[in-house]
């Protein structure tokens, strides 16, 4: 594969995550794709024989490793639990106003565009939210396992919804409100 | 306007609705809702003569009466603020299932499909969104109305969020788990 190739696959990923963001599964057509990325049209089946699906499949996967390191890198800045999640979703918070509150979580503009048909899709997501909520219940121990996954699922749960109210409303807010009441748990955890 | 107009009308905001709960502001075309509702295809320009996006901003308005009526008797279903909290996750959870985990927030799904160009809809769902934790915030109290809002924010936020997780898990587990976590919340409530 030449170094060109290389580049538009990557291209097209990086097309894909981005329009995802904005507008989920509908908004990532392959026009869309080949449109913002600038690969040749004809190069698409070339690197995703499956089409859509594929490229769909594989965007998501790779945005699920780069919010896992996001995640783990805010989590870890802080020591003390509270803090943790103070600083979690501060960080979404800069994240969505760097967005100017018109990009949101890919997982969450695919999930709710998903339909019966797109079983394959939504195997994708429910892996990423689980590898995101045993990520962030990494940070956490609330006296058992089984606790800190399910204070991680309500982080994960926050986040997604924080992403909905943060476009309707054109504000950061609902990250830092959700992070001040979720610190007043996790403050529980020590 | 005849009974049969009528009946087109609501019709098409009834399929509108469905329409959005399955996959957003992209599965709800001008086409879907005709065939979805039934009504003849002249009559959408007729009854709605700024075409999609005023049909989509009724639909909305018509979902938000129906919606603050259920957060409304399912919070007033109990006195305690913990148990007014499990109530309320409870019914969502029962809610989603029912829909087989196909349909969510009709305000979630085109809030991730907003583009710039659709400031109208984005304001149908701000004010949505506000009407929903007013309402919300006055089954609580928290010692000042600015908290008990606050903290309303975040249960919305969480409603919306656990829409995400469900359609992707297949399960109703995100609300029931957020309803027993924010339960410990609201027990400080009294």
């Amino acid at each position: 594969m030449s170094r060109v190739d290389t580049g538009s696959r990557g291209r097209m990923i990086e097309a894909t995550i981005g329009l995802m963001r904005s507008s989920g599964l509908s908004g990532a057509g392959i026009n869309d794709i080949v449109r913002e990325s600038g690969a040749p049209k004809g190069s698409v089946y070339h690197f995703f024989p499956n089409g859509k699906v594929q490229i769909v499949s594989e965007a998501l996967e790779s945005y699920s490793e780069r919010v896992l390191t996001f995640v783990d890198q805010a989590l870890a800045s802080k020591r003390d639990p509270a803090d943790k999640i103070k600083a979690l979703f501060s960080a979404f918070a800069r994240r969505v106003a760097e967005g100017d509150f018109q990009k949101s979580c890919p997982f969450g503009a695919v999930s709710l565009d998903l339909e019966r048909e797109l079983e394959e899709l939504r195997v994708v997501l429910e892996t990423a939210f689980s590898d995101l909520k045993t990520r962030i219940a990494k940070h956490f121990h609330f006296g058992n396992p089984r606790r800190a996954q399910s204070f991680a699922g309500l982080v994960l749960t926050t986040i997604e919804g924080a992403y909905i109210r943060c476009r309707a409303e054109r504000s950061a807010r609902p990250f830092t409100e959700a992070g001040a009441w979720l610190a007043e748990l996790a403050a529980r955890d020590s």
